[in-house]
């Protein structure tokens, strides 16, 4: 099994590096449980999926040279054999299942198969009966493809190391070199991804050449070199801008943020301080004014898309499970580079209220898009055809552009290598989850830990140092923005407070420290220029957002007669879930006229009941539902 | 010219009729200067670009034989010609000038041209080099193209009589009732319009064919007949359900609409009360629900749809156009149908703030989507080039779809038809405006009238009796539904309340009446269920919607940071403007900090100023501006 304890997906140089697949292991939990149930049934779940559509079959008959006739699914189908290949990469380093390797190997060897001599590998393109090569750039995702190939590669050389996947990944990567290189074609990719898969394989095989490549289709991008599809604009794919010179994120969610990210990646590689300020100026506008509650991006289901700025409407959210994904991976990248407690904060909340929302809790059905507001129940889904996208209300087991499932898999698979970072002899944990760290520190030695905690049901973090040398190391407890009250009992001290940051502790062998996250449920206000949700507040309890469902509505109460009264308390219930006092019932519209009355409308009768508000990551889990995160306020 | 002064775009059965182009003659005003603009500015400008991209030309080109290679414009450019050709009808009737005539005549001969032997008239499909007829019947549009053919040849057969263009379209209708007609192919259009085309021209030409073939359209949809395009669904163009079925409009809200008025057609025609039943709860309910204050429908860029409902965002508010101009026609034939005031209501909310707010003051640009709210300030539009669609902020001076601005010219051309409504010796005004009414009453007889007034801009609207038989005649007038606290000076009365609805008035030659619409501005609430502008007022003013625009704010103070005062009173400007006192200001969030907090913001530093709130129809007439039409509540 896997003899690369430090592997994990982004290294950047520098001295600060996150944790190795195998230096944290969660015991249980929330992440530890979502972790379990992707690896007993979303991978293989995945995979059936594949097969069944023919997906996997689309590399067979490449290497029978069979293309010619139907080819099933969309331009990137590719793309999920490679991701869900990264997936099985990262598991099988996590647990060295023989089975999970075996089930790898034989996704790779068909790979394999179906490359050309030159390197070339696409199922859709470049062969008979198919349109050729990089004829569709714009449209075609091939390059975007190869970008998948290339991250599912970077596991595998740094978790077992040379193998059949990475021989494969280098041939793909230098045919991209070639055709794309200087002097080659002046071409990219119109769907991002490309850039940050060169990257890190570049870093992972030591080979400039892949970076410098990376580093061209960045700049390549804002110069109209793409031809926009009709009706499309070239915001759409972020070739309206070039990168560095950017003030927020535009276009296709998942687009602007897989190009932030390798953005991040050549900016680190090559000491280009300006373009990672573009960068870090784009999250900072973009979190600001186009990010949801739950950490979502993207407000317009149109192109996939961010909306302008303050336009958040929680009906209409998309916030795509890909751009929940692809946000982390821009944070992570972010704060690897600079050491921002902002960006871990910004993880935490996408990784509750996103990532971990998309799949049932079996593992086996997942959101493509995550609104925070569901006005008519969700029709139910095919439990055996693809659903065109799980745009809301239902969990659907596959879909038609099926790119969510497995980039939640491969991101639950490598979830813990997100969780600590390292710099000398500081060690930080930056998300919270019961189980054991060990790291090599920088300066020898190893620091052990044991972590236990409920959370985020309770927010008591207790910290054991096992093992630490005798020299002082520090560890530093990350303080999330939300958390104000909380404490810090340090070594033989009682607890003090401590602010949202970092909360920095010189340990020794044997100490033990207690973090109290305060977890009571608290209201969260809007902006007030964020006109979807004037008038509304939400409920949190610590980095969980909270919604109400209509299944947890008396008998014949619509959601949309709802009113929260902020002035009654919150009261925590023990499986996680918040009770309210609402005010309930609305006087019905005459019907036929228009809702626009010349007074304000009386808020109707005042039939007061208590009601659940339950964790927004687990809604649509009892039947079809409405539901909202923002209630109006009574 | 016109012999036939009763021409009108709508005659269904019944006693109750439009009045005819001929009867009523608009003097000056708000609709007589849009109707002077479209005559002397829009028409020539919708041919003269459609000429430039070569949509006339594609004619030219089947009728020569050329048909091989590129073909200009998409799929249904032919409809625009068509369109226009209807609006040169309706305008060669209403004044008789032989320019329009002769455009129109040699706009005729090369569509005639065109036309295949078996009455075929298609230029994007069944010649050489295009695909074959009817093999796209979901996104071809075909018969969506014939339909507004049909259209046009009844505005020609019913204004001048038998012509070439009515040949034209006679033998398209006959070779449409071939191919789908019983026994023929069981098929339908992706985009409806061709049933309200056969049934008007059914009408038009005592053709019973057509009517059943417009009814079999119309029974064949909803049943899955249509294979929705990739990532579609049948609701996109009303495959879902069967039309007698449905409660609410749904998917692409012009073909909703379209479809709509085209069963109202059918129901009419073939006293079909249930199917006639079910269009007036869809209208109930859609009007109840998924309208905005505008009356523009359509909540969604996306599929240019309605949404659910209650979902009516001000900001991503679509409201097509051509959207405004079918509910129109559905309003209109279900007025026609039932008598019902709310349709003739609704249709002047309509006019007044979509129809009219589209064309720019010179006729020469549009407004393709008509939001309530611009967040950021219009992109400048390119003059010399098709922009994609000017769906916010900027009137464009042609689209790559460009649906609209001929569909606006062919209402304006008609608009003085739905001014007024004929029943036995009632007559009613629907719509003010100043101008002349000559009636030929249907028990013998004229009602003649002078109609004075200056509406909008002023609430008074004098009536006198120029002429009317000796016999009691009824006069009655629409008083919107707004309207409250009207009055009506009856002939030799001093001024009365009348209630929203219809007075009715007993009228002899000589007398005069006024009625008086209060016009002072007033405040608009929404329906708490409407999400997106809860907290919020708009400011109406007699049928017009206002909004507050970036240009009339101090400098350096955003949009964003304005709120009204509602208790200060609201004061009319001479222009038709308003002002009301606002309190500026919000503080400014953390950069880089997600747009929630602990919290309720505060409301910022009171500076208060007056500012002038513009009529919705003229906004963006003076350079790229942010605007709203729901203000938030200080």
């Amino acid at each position: 099994m896997n003899n690369h304890t430090t592997a994990r997906p982004v290294v950047p140089p520098g001295t600060h590096r996150g944790a190795g697949t195998g230096e944290v292991r969660l015991v249980g939990g929330f992440w530890g449980g979502l972790q379990e149930t992707n690896a007993r049934s979303s991978l293989r779940h995945c995979l059936d999926w594949m097969e069944k559509l023919g997906w996997v079959a689309s590399f067979d008959r490449v290497a029978a040279g069979t293309t010619a006739g139907h080819r099933p699914g969309w331009q990137f189908s590719d793309s999920e054999v490679y991701k869900l290949i990264e997936a099985l990469a990262w598991e099988y380093a996590r647990t060295g299942d023989p089975g999970t390797d075996a089930m790898l190997q034989d996704l790779v060897r068909r790979v394999a198969a179906a490359q050309d001599p030159d390197g070339y590998l696409n199922t859709c393109f470049g062969h008979v009966g198919r349109p050729g090569r990089y004829t569709d750039l714009a449209s075609g995702h091939e390059l975007y493809c190869t970008g998948h190939l290339l991250q599912a590669a970077v596991a595998r050389v740094r978790t077992v190391g040379e193998d059949l996947l990475v021989e494969v990944a280098r041939r793909a990567a230098d045919q991209v070199c070639r055709e794309f290189g200087p002097g080659g074609r002046e071409g990219l990719c119109g769907h991002p991804e490309i850039e940050l898969g060169l990257a890190e394989l570049g870093r992972a095989l030591g080979e400039p050449r892949y970076t410098e490549q990376a580093r061209l289709f960045v700049e390549r991008r804002g110069r109209g070199l793409l031809v926009p599809p009709p009706l499309q604009s070239a915001a759409y794919f972020q070739d309206d801008q070039p990168v560095r010179e950017a003030d927020a994120w535009r276009g296709h969610a998942v687009r602007a943020l897989y190009l932030a990210a390798g953005a991040v990646d050549v900016a680190v590689d090559t000491g280009d301080d300006d373009l990672l300020d573009a960068v870090r100026r784009q999250w900072d506008r973009s979190v600001e004014r186009r990010t949801y509650l739950t950490g979502g991006m993207g407000s317009r289901h149109q192109d996939e898309g961010f909306g302008d700025d303050w336009e958040l409407p929680p009906d209409r959210a998309y916030c795509e499970t890909c751009a929940g994904v692809a946000s982390v991976m821009v944070s992570w990248r972010l704060h690897l580079a600079t050491g921002d407690v902002r960006y871990a904060d910004l993880m935490e909340r996408t990784f509750y209220n996103v990532v971990a929302t998309s799949p049932r809790s079996d593992g086996q059905a997942f959101f493509y898009a995550n609104p925070l507001q569901q006005r008519v129940e969700g029709a139910d889904v095919r439990p055996d055809a693809e659903n065109p996208r799980a745009e809301g209300g239902v969990r659907a087991p596959w879909f038609d552009v099926s790119c969510c499932p497995t980039n939640v898999a491969r991101t639950l698979a490598s979830w813990h290598a997100y969780a600590v970072s390292v710099d000398g002899d500081t060690m930080t944990l930056l998300q919270y989850a019961a189980g054991d760290v060990r790291v090599a520190l920088d300066d020898g030695g190893e620091l052990v830990l044991r972590v236990s905690t409920a959370y985020p049901a309770d927010g008591r973090v207790a910290v054991e140092v096992v093992a630490a040398p005798a020299r002082p190391v520090t560890l530093r407890l990350r303080v999330p923005r939300w958390a104000d009250g909380a404490t810090l009992a340090r070594p033989g001290t009682s607890p003090e407070p401590v602010a949202p940051g970092w909360a920095e502790v010189a340990v020794a062998e044997g100490d033990t420290l207690t973090l109290d996250l305060p977890t009571a449920p608290r209201l969260t206000w809007p902006d007030p220029r964020v006109d979807a949700v004037r008038g509304c507040v939400a409920v949190e309890r610590g980095p969980l957002v909270l919604c109400l469902e209509s299944v947890d509505l008396p008998d014949g109460v619509p959601l949309d007669d709802v009113r929260l009264d902020v002035t009654a308390p919150l009261t925590a219930a023990d499986d996680g879930a918040v009770a309210q006092v609402v005010v309930l019932a609305l006087p019905d519209p005459m019907s036929g006229r228009p809702p626009y009355g010349p007074g304000p409308s009386a808020s109707g009768t005042g039939l007061r009941t208590e009601v659940r508000l339950v964790p927004y990551h687990r809604w649509a889990e009892r039947g079809p539902s409405t539901m909202r995160v923002f209630v109006p306020v009574a």
